[in-house]
């Protein structure tokens, strides 16, 4: 691979395209087509957007991630989370709908693409792992919760706003006088109808005869059925004379070329929900990416998937779209539909294209409480409650970094939930890291063996103590190290030799060295002689550019046995080897 | 001890308390009094507050650290950094030395007294590990450095204010022009004497004939000298008249009664200020009172150190005071001065109650040029410009961290300071932890060892894979594991059998079980199985509340050994342990 085909894969796969890729590309097009049309209006409206905006969302994303991205089978468009994120950032700043509203979107999809290109040209994806699972696993969860609750305004027919759970509900309830009965059938109607295509669909088209896979994809048409259905309800029955909402008129026209505005202060006010949502979308398409690469021995680049999506964001907000990421749902689809390269994709953006052009008349009397259904349906899938009781079971620490995350999302909305969880998760780590395992070890009888004093029945030396770490010594845990051996020397007033015992310290940082160099000092005042036994070559090697060995008041040993043998019978033991 | 003692250390070390360590704690007093006075007020001055702040802020904190703190030389009061800490937080609210500035620095100690008693009672202190030295000593570096140019107004006698080096300068440079001579000739005269007392004057005593602590001792009363000197010369000269600025009349008062006034709008803004005070405050003493515990061969416990300066900081805020902590030069006085218990603070503090009600009449001709001096020249020795080359030659990712902390710290003022060092060596930290080591190893021929296959001549097998992980699996290295499992797997298409040789790893939490269940999966659909070998009993332990173990495509098997030779001499090997 050349350099630039390196960022630019789409030189590679494309070199030998055609044959059998383009047909299975064209078919899983298709598909796909038909499925995103109801999703990207869906979503649009979630994020407290126009419709529109979500098939323009979908086009030159799409094509943009052919290009610079790794994954062969990733679809890119309008997220039900990222959707979410975008409507709680931009709400900050402008009422949704308004032009300021739509003007904060694009900026959040512009700034969202530059951080996440900088990220990949930094090659900054590892600080994604700042998200461990159960933060993930429950911010998704939690933010399925709020998304589904912000829905049923949709279905009941009437206003209800916030960003928080206790928000939405107090909002639905005192709203509740006011619900339109046409619009609750219509809603429920669809939502039953979704669940049943979800559940019920693919076992029933299996038993008459069909295969598991085409089954699948038909399923996967049911939102499709229930928007045409409901269109027709509603130009049937006049419904719209009786209250039922609908989506109206949509432009029949190519994505517009749009520019964000430079506001300094807009966009300062802007950067870190962008941040949030630009890595949140990070980890959800990864993910979604790694495993379908999987399934085939292939696999994607991190640091690439940066540019591609960085790209498909800024993309976005110079074609009138919003913030957009790999969805799980749709890239799915479009692996189970055949697709063998990006360019499924690239012919996905012309289906989407022609929807936008000519289909768009056809969707004026699409009720908003269908599309309501399908979000609701699509977002119950990722609320996973099993999830929590295993990992409570697993990790006690990872399931309170979980709940914590769940909470906060749930009672102070998503930007405050993903904080919460990322600074749970460190903390946790923090707080683990801070407190190593470490034993006072003496020496079993007849051997060279070294074993913890409180498991063992070993020898000691009231003069010499050993003290094993088990675990490399960073700043995290320095603090510790210091009180940990000033206690030990401490409650042992007899002591005139303490080793410590390095056969486990994998790295020695800057602060855990200047720890090191107060203890030697502080020992050396309380006339203690400080050793090290075991250390591994490469530590050694950075020991011996710092002044440390020079000024330590014992020996570096290279086994603890030599160690103990020489300090407990000083005249019979070898050399130290601080020289070695 | 008894669980009150624990956390009132007076009840313990007070039972026994009187003759000789009375004699010593007195003498110390006498002499950290006389030293305190004119900190006292330099260090109000600097925090933008009235001098008789800085006397009231020495007397109760100092109390309650007595009968709550652990350390038995420790002095609390005004800290050169923490009160340039408490000029940036408080100036963002209100302009400095108006009503409503001091109002803001008495929420601070109020808040930052809460904030670390609520540390000390959830025993969070490890929170102060977030800190690592490099970005300790970078920041009071920095620190130091804004200091001593933002005192230089006071010697040249113009005005310049601002947080950060540029604005220093830039107002300094722009009213250059007014520089009042008498004021520059008594603060260049004080610098230069204060820097002599330090520097020459202790040779000198000891040449005399003096010990080195006596001369050590008289040559910490230096600044006393220049006050009384200086303020004979402005009443002998009429310097006021002449345009020299003079601190002016103190009220001759006992400590008044305060208490901070709430305003939810106001306490939110200052809270972060409050929680980034408490810790580096809290880092510095503990620093200091682990130094001096150790030459006694004492121990302070740093839980409760946060409630001792927990207490300091509420009492600062009841007495009209401002945030305090240990602070190095007066603790180390204290010490050499033969302090034994806290007692000799207790002292301290009837010795500042003394002088705030009988001697501020005799400072108002104090010039502020001579209380400046003394602050550049305490704050200059924090300066250390050694540090960062050793810190370079050991560790370049440390030194990052230092020169980041330094840099932004000088650019950006101290919160936005601490803040990015602590986010940069987390990030290091991240970084390091999400790429650990891990070689594929093979046999070591006629041992049962295996070893690196880069480093070492060993015997390995097309179809068995077998990489050992370096480190504990945590989620900052879950993507890592799965995407260096999924390359292997990917670059070595013959492979059957995969083994991750564990015998380094300490911990797997939640997110790194979950991406070896998803390896696992994903592996599967392969074709290659997955094996674990000298998994360590507590990890075991904890996988056998999961369902990893029961999905496991391949064994876990005790030993390496016995897991190579099972794989690739199927028929005449034992059998693994997957139930053992």
């Amino acid at each position: 691979m050349g350099p630039l085909a390196r960022y630019v894969p789409i030189l590679d796969w494309g070199r030998h395209y055609g044959g059998a890729a383009l047909t299975n590309d064209l078919l899983a097009a298709v598909i796909v087509t038909i499925m995103l049309i109801p999703q990207s209006l869906a979503y649009a409206m979630l994020a407290g957007l126009p419709p529109d905006v979500g098939l323009y969302a979908s086009i030159a994303p799409i094509i943009a991630y052919a290009i610079f991205g790794t994954s062969r089978s990733l679809a890119v468009g309008p997220v039900a989370v990222i959707s979410l994120m975008t409507l709680a950032a931009a709400s900050d700043v402008a009422p949704p709908g308004s032009p300021a509203f739509i003007e904060a979107t694009l900026i959040l999809a512009f700034l969202s693409g530059a951080i996440l290109l900088l990220m990949g040209v930094l090659r900054l994806g590892f600080l994604a792992n700042l998200l461990s699972h159960p933060v993930v696993s429950g911010f998704i969860t939690a933010s399925g919760i709020i998304i589904a609750t912000s829905q049923l305004k949709s279905i009941l027919g009437i206003e209800a706003h916030g960003e928080t759970m206790p928000e939405l509900l107090t909002s639905l309830a005192s709203n509740l006088g006011e619900v339109n009965a046409p619009t609750l059938i219509i809603g429920v109607i669809a939502t039953c109808f979704l669940f049943w295509v979800r559940r019920g669909l693919k076992p029933l088209l299996m038993m008459s005869g069909l295969k598991a896979r085409p089954a699948d994809l038909i399923a996967k048409t049911g939102p499709i059925a229930a928007v045409a259905v409901s269109i027709l309800a509603v130009v049937l029955f006049d419904l719209e004379a009786q209250g039922v909402r609908v989506i109206g008129e949509i432009p029949q026209s190519l994505p517009p070329l749009t520019f964000p505005e430079f506001d300094a202060d807009l966009w300062g006010r802007l950067a870190i929900p962008a941040l949030l949502l630009s890595v949140i979308g990070f980890v959800e398409s990864v993910s979604v990416g790694q495993i379908l690469a999987a399934k085939k021995r292939q696999r994607i680049r991190p640091d690439q998937e940066l540019i591609g999506l960085g790209a498909a964001n800024l993309s976005a907000s110079f074609t009138g779209g919003f913030p957009v990421t790999g969805g799980f749902a749709r890239s799915v689809v479009n692996y189970d539909a055949g697709a063998e390269t990006p360019a499924a994709g690239i012919f996905t953006a012309m289906g989407i294209t022609i929807a936008a052009l000519f289909l768009t008349p056809l969707l004026a009397s699409l009720p908003t409480a269908t599309l309501a259904a399908t979000i609701i349906v699509a977002v119950l899938s990722l609320v996973d409650l099993r999830k929590p009781v295993d990992i409570f079971r697993y990790s006690r620490t990872d399931f309170a970094a979980m709940i914590a995350t769940i909470g906060i999302t749930l009672l102070a909305g998503v930007e405050t939930g993903v904080i919460a969880g990322v600074s749970v998760s460190l903390a946790l780590l923090v707080w683990r890291s801070s407190r190593p395992h470490a034993a006072i070890v003496g020496r079993v009888p007849g051997t060279e063996h070294f074993r913890n004093v409180k498991r063992h029945q070993v020898l000691t030396d009231p003069r010499v103590l050993t003290l094993r770490i088990d675990e490399s010594l960073t700043y995290l845990n320095a603090r510790w190290l210091e009180e940990r051996v000033l206690k030990e020397v401490a409650e042992a007033p007899d002591i005139k030799d303490l080793i410590l015992m390095c056969s486990a310290v994998n790295a020695i940082d800057a602060s855990a060295l200047e720890s090191l160099e107060a203890l030697n000092q502080r020992m050396r005042d309380a006339g203690v002689r400080l050793h090290l036994s075991e250390v591994k070559g490469p530590v050694m090697d950075r020991l011996r550019t710092s002044h440390f060995l020079h000024d330590l008041s014992g020996q570096v040993w290279l086994s603890q046995n030599a160690a103990f043998e020489a300090l407990t019978h000083p005249h019979t033991a070898g050399a130290a080897d601080t020289r070695q």
